[in-house]
């Protein structure tokens, strides 16, 4: 008998009230059957039946027992790819119905299809089958007890590898980034290798410019390898057209690379990790190529001076790893539950790599990135995001990284007269924040409906040649992002001679006790520049975040932050210097150490401000600010600053950058932070439904095998429901596609066998060959809830307990419906937008 | 008809055989029942027909109904006392038939019983309903604008509110305890309230004796004062009687505060509030007696120098706080499981408060005292403790609170061979917590089984006389806790004559570069008097915890861990004094800059590790210490330490102090973060129930009065379980005791009156007055499961939905059996002491 569908495919929708009375099948194969329904519901298998002796498989009568033990242990564990050592490799098949395995169509790895939902109740079910298997094991020897022990230690040798990876990942990407960026101005001459800072600490006579750029004799800008005359308009151009070009190479490079190689390397990636770890499956988002283009395109893109950061980019890096490594060990690269588990701690360690920042990372993932299981694995990912983090400290050359990317230390003492500012640079920070995200948004629609989508290596270079052309004559932009925090958020030193610190100086120090400086036109002059800046910049951010390269966007927010809080804080000092009388300050900045207003904390938080107003993060941020800064006692008023950015944000914007997007892109994304309220029940679920009119049931059992085949060929659902009745459908429990697909299968390759050998069903004269007891394949415990049951209540079964399918049954206990994650997003979806 | 139960009780067990017909009611009675069902489930309520304008009740015919709109309101929103604005509140009572409210019995506020589970899925349902009604009015007028943003924004008032109120109890109790600390040593005669360190600001001649004690002319010391001559063994006894006797009168002061007037304010809290948070109602436990004589007796507490800290009680504090605060709040003071969401936040703030530790709070809330919605509250929790931390700052006269109780900076540097010194440290700190813990638990054991437990104040007062007799003679432990932490942790300056830094000096500099230190005989008589304090204070801490007064135990762990660390850190300096080229640290010393080996931080390590080993905490631990020392730079090795610590901790006791104590108090705490691994089903879960033959089920409806009566008498149970038929117990809703009660008195009352009075009883000709139709009180979705569910789906749907009653069902979709919470929680114990 062949699987193809009979012509009469839609005459059989008649199935359901074929009722056929159960079976009472005492061969060896109801057992192996009974056994197999433990795929999907393993908790009424007993153990020691399980773990009987493997012997040969053979065509004999006896054998087949143990072969039927041996598929089970493949089934329980993913289709025989789990534990090695628990079945042979050569037998990891569904083997239903003890047909030799070489015959039978494999289902191994490939548990779920591109862009499904992972069911998180039926992976935690073969978690612990697995689990207890080996519990079990570990009695029969040493080197199984060896196994378990690696067993319940492999979680954390995981992380152990992948933080190890990401920290050295991490430090070349720093090394390269670095080095490619002062590549745009100049080169090393005795050593081509070394940038521009390394070049020059060997060098005896360091000098600084103006803007702080280090200048030394072994570093040699272009124009003077052209040994065109210092001081010239000649030497401008040619440096600038040096700058644009290298600039402009990078990006190319970058965009082909992307394009060519791995599409999926482009962008932030948070959004995409948020949606993966909330339990969808992208084939491919995480793999090898991805993670090496994205590194790549990390350096690449950076050095092109282009408006983005290395942060979302490196989160998205390590869950690469994680996933990369994560197949090293079957509990949790067989298991996509389990994965997310190491993913969340790879997402940890991206963070913390990318600022040195490991308790923010954690805090970052925990708070906006995990999803299911946020406490479980905090330890784990703090240890994970630890190592990385010194790896990277380890491997960097950078002496500044031991404490923190932006370290100003304990240096700043604020007063409390100055929380008026920081709301202020808060408030800032939220209307910029909406402000960019309306706009980024709009932008991105724009990209998707116009041609500009369908040229991305195009717009790449266009936007890199508008970014360089308009960076390089005002020399903050001209610098790198990090480099020009570093810049803002730094204090004014006695011997800065630079446009910044440009102040009246009565003595050696900068500030006199009780005293403020007076700003001279150097500082005026830095102001314009960042005036300008902030203006080019955010254009260019807006238009820059969500093209084809990798882009974060933690630095470049954070830099205009940066820009507009020392603007601030230079007002402000002003103000204080010129009214110093005024009743706010006149009493506190008297008492006052050093300097009063020190317009590089207002940098940082005008930074954390930014930061918060576009990505409404909350405690992670403040933690990683903490961390960037050193300065543990800057926490409250980063907090304030955080908490208004994010009050004025979300009062414009309801949501973060990352969700705006998850939004833009459709990702099947349900948000486990935000509490729904509402007074509606399942029925308004069900009714929201797109396709209301089609519930499939299937009878408890004895559907024929043409009959199952028209189903799952005509309905192409996860899964099918079983009912006891049409009339009175009362659930008896829940059957996959992919199950009853392979029980087909298999069923119908013995049938052929049979027909051609009669000697090899001797065993199963009992079986109709022709029916299917589905019965036996069935998940008996599905998630079911009434149509009375509050729509939270449904949602928090999703997200809490993670189920994928939801039967939902009337006050009788009769089916009268199937809502799964999909249909609850839509849900959600439609009742927040009106 | 009177609900006195007929004689005949059990004779009336054969109720459920009594199938009535559902009758169609249209009185406007039955449509109050029907409304009335939203307390359970309110669901299917209508808010436009909630909203119906107010109308004066009365007996005339028309105004009942609005009498049935105004009750149900006051159900909704938990019997009237939610919303003042939407009911009147003479009507506030649960009005089930219209009767005169005053005669009625009222059900305001308790909701529920004391040492009974709250049902988070009806209390959430509850405030889902407020919220909608507040939303619904909102557009009624300005005044119900204002009161609707006063709502919303009610959780962040009331948080403020705690924190200032818990900021400023703080700041108290850490004056109060260190004035009385110091009022057992002496007494500053110009201001008898100043401490002695207070004093000894404005005097211009302060002195250090050899352990640091400041000295100075105004502070006199007991002896002193009686003109004993200074250096005699007279002035040394006075002193010793004068420590022992003050010390005694604080304890024995303190332990009768405790015991007259709030014996809930013994001992830590935290397994309290753990046990409270996770849903259990102890009345009284969170009340203002036992904050005020909580906070008292730490301040007299720690001044007895007994062996307890403040961290506990603090949380303890901060709860009570929130609790009372969230009365003020009807949004979260009405609803047990929103006030948790305060209680969280106050929790948070308590340790924040305790040690100036905001972030470390944070977590220690998340990770250690939180339940249900760790992430939801992580935001208002951080301001709750940022709030409450600046609070301290402000009020506090001490200087270097500002940076962190045990602040270091980042001045120590260390490097990698010393992970061996502090992995040792885990290891100890693992095996100190197992041991403490240990022998803590069979203290307490024996305290319950023997005559001491019937002598708390004795027993207080005994304890007390032991330790400050023994602490005395040695000048470590005579000085509190704190300081000696502090002295611990700190470095050797190079005017630092104190025993501890008795070392070779060749230069003004304690250390010259590339050389480590001679350690003389002061180091060595410091080891020896540290050595015999760790052993004393061990001894003391294991029988002091668990005595009935507030006692924390992070200061003790801590202090002993110090001690620990200090001498090994001594230990270890040694060693790489007199083998300078022992491989480990011959190359890596030689290029440091300042000392090699700095004991101070290996104290700071051992803090960590022995608190890591009884708390078993993790990252929270790090980053209250990172916080306590202002040492960003030290997370790796605290980590390391602490990883290590619970890692053997773990493997020889598997749970830390709180959880233990939980267990040995018996109380109902489902454990939430651990994975409870078992292939079991919800059957194995009933098997163990210890009245599995009970199984009380109401037919759908018709059952008499007092046939109800005799049922709610006779089995005791929260609630019942309403089917369809006896034979085939489909389930059509779940019915809780209190509303049957409830619904029985009132049916009673109207009965007696319609007998006296027959007018009022115009409208319910229709109504049998004998039964009573439970179908209109149900809750019509009540969590079930089926009896192959896995018992870790049980379990989360306990902890992460929030279930309180689980229906069982078998295949047929019939009833078979009830969890509740506690036999979960039994279920899950008893498997784990398997």
């Amino acid at each position: 008998m062949a699987t193809s569908a009979s012509s009469d495919d839609e005459n059989k929708a008649n199935w359901l009230t074929r009722k056929l009375s159960p079976k009472k099948s005492t061969s060896p194969r109801s057992s192996a059957i009974n056994r197999l329904s433990s795929v999907t519901n393993p908790s009424f298998i007993s153990i020691s039946d399980i773990l009987k002796p493997t012997r040969p498989t053979g065509h004999q009568s006896k054998p087949q027992q143990s072969t039927v033990d041996n598929s089970l242990v493949d089934i329980a564990v993913n289709a025989g790819t789990d534990i090695s050592s628990l079945a042979d490799k050569s037998r990891g098949t569904i083997d239903f119905f003890h047909t030799p395995p070489t015959t039978i169509p494999t289902a191994q790895g490939n548990r779920y299809d591109d862009w499904s939902t992972i069911d998180w109740l039926s992976d935690q079910a073969r978690d612990r089958l697995r689990h207890e298997i080996i519990t079990e094991q570990r009695k029969q020897s040493l080197w199984k007890r060896f196994l378990a022990y690696h067993d319940a230690l492999s979680g954390w040798f995981c992380v152990l590898l992948i933080a190890v990876n990401i920290g050295i990942l991490a430090a070349i990407v720093d090394i390269g980034a670095v080095w490619l960026t002062n590549i745009k101005d100049g080169i090393c001459l005795p050593a081509f290798y070394l940038s521009r800072e390394q070049c020059c600490w060997t060098s005896s006579n360091q000098t600084y410019d103006n803007y702080q750029h280090i200048r030394c004799v072994h570093w040699h800008e272009w124009a003077h390898l052209l040994h065109i005359t210092s001081g010239t308009t000649a030497e401008y151009v040619v440096n600038y057209i040096a700058y644009v070009f290298f600039g402009l190479i990078f990006a190319t490079s970058c965009a082909l690379l992307v394009k060519t190689f791995a599409p999926y390397a482009c962008g932030s990636g948070v959004p995409e990790v948020k949606t993966i770890l909330s339990g969808f499956i992208i084939r491919g988002y995480l793999g090898v190529w991805t993670l090496f283009i994205k590194s790549l395109g990390m350096i690449l893109g950076t050095s092109a001076n282009l408006l983005l950061g290395k942060e979302g980019p490196f989160v998205h890096s390590s869950c690469c790893c994680g996933n990369i490594f994560a197949r090293l060990f079957p509990k949790y690269g067989q298991n996509e539950a389990k994965k997310r588990e190491i993913l969340s701690a790879a997402a940890a360690a991206g963070v913390s790599v990318a600022f040195g920042a490991p308790i923010g990372g954690v805090l970052f993932s925990l708070e906006e990135v995990s999803y299911y299981f946020p406490l479980k694995t905090l330890w784990r990912s703090f240890f994970c995001a630890m190592i990385a983090s010194l790896m990277v400290k380890v491997l960097s050359p950078f002496e500044n990284q031991h404490l923190g990317l932006f370290y100003v230390g304990n240096r700043y003492r604020w007063f409390y007269f100055e929380m008026i500012p920081f709301l202020l640079l808060g408030i800032l920070g939220g209307l910029f924040g909406s402000l960019f995200i309306k706009l980024n948004l709009a932008w991105c629609r724009i990209r998707k409906r116009t041609l500009l989508g369908r040229y991305p290596v195009t717009e790449v270079i266009v936007v890199a040649l508008v970014t360089l052309l308009v960076s390089y004559p005002n020399p903050y932009t001209r610098m790198s992002m990090s480099d020009l925090i570093r810049r803002l958020v730094s204090s004014c030193e006695s011997d800065d001679e630079s446009f910044l610190c440009n102040y009246e100086r009565n003595s050696t120090s900068a500030y006199e006790k009780n005293d403020s400086a007076k700003p001279l036109s150097g500082v005026w002059l830095s102001v314009a520049l960042l005036c300008s800046a902030l203006v080019t910049q955010t254009s260019l951010f807006i238009i820059t975040f969500g093209i084809k390269v990798p882009c974060g966007l933690f630095i470049p927010s954070m830099t205009l932050g940066a820009i507009t809080g020392r603007i601030v804080g230079i007002l402000f000092e002003t103000l204080v210097y010129y009214w110093p009388n005024f009743f706010l300050f006149a009493n506190e900045c008297s008492t006052a150490d050093e300097q009063c207003i020190a317009p590089g904390f207002y940098a940082v938080i005008g930074a954390c401000a930014f930061l918060g107003g576009v990505t409404r993060m909350t405690v992670s941020l403040v933690v990683i600010m903490v961390e960037l800064t050193g300065g543990l006692s800057y926490s409250l008023p980063l907090m304030c600053a955080a908490l208004v950015s994010k009050l004025v944000g979300d009062a414009l914007v309801g949501e973060g950058i990352y969700d705006a997007h998850i939004k833009l892109n459709n990702y099947p994304y349900l948000d486990v932070k935000t509490e729904f309220i509402d007074q509606t029940t399942a029925v308004a679920v069900l009714e929201n439904k797109e396709e209301k009119n089609e519930l499939i049931m299937l009878p408890r059992d004895g559907l024929t095998l043409e009959e199952l085949t028209v189903i799952i060929r005509t309905h192409k659902y996860n899964g099918y429901p079983v009912v006891s009745s049409r009339e009175e459908p009362s659930i008896i429990g829940f059957v996959l596609r992919r199950d009853l697909q392979l029980a087909i299968e298999q069923r119908t390759l013995i049938n052929i066998q049979s027909n051609m050998n009669p000697h090899i069903s001797f065993s199963r004269t009992t079986n109709q060959s022709n029916s299917l007891n589905i019965y036996r394949l069935l998940n008996r415990s599905p998630t079911t809830v009434t149509l009375d049951t509050p729509t939270t209540t449904v949602i928090d079964m999703c997200r809490k307990l993670g189920a994928q399918t939801i039967l939902v049954t009337n006050d009788k206990g009769h089916l009268t419906g199937i809502l799964t994650k999909k249909d609850i997003i839509a849900y959600v979806k439609q009742k927040k937008t009106k």
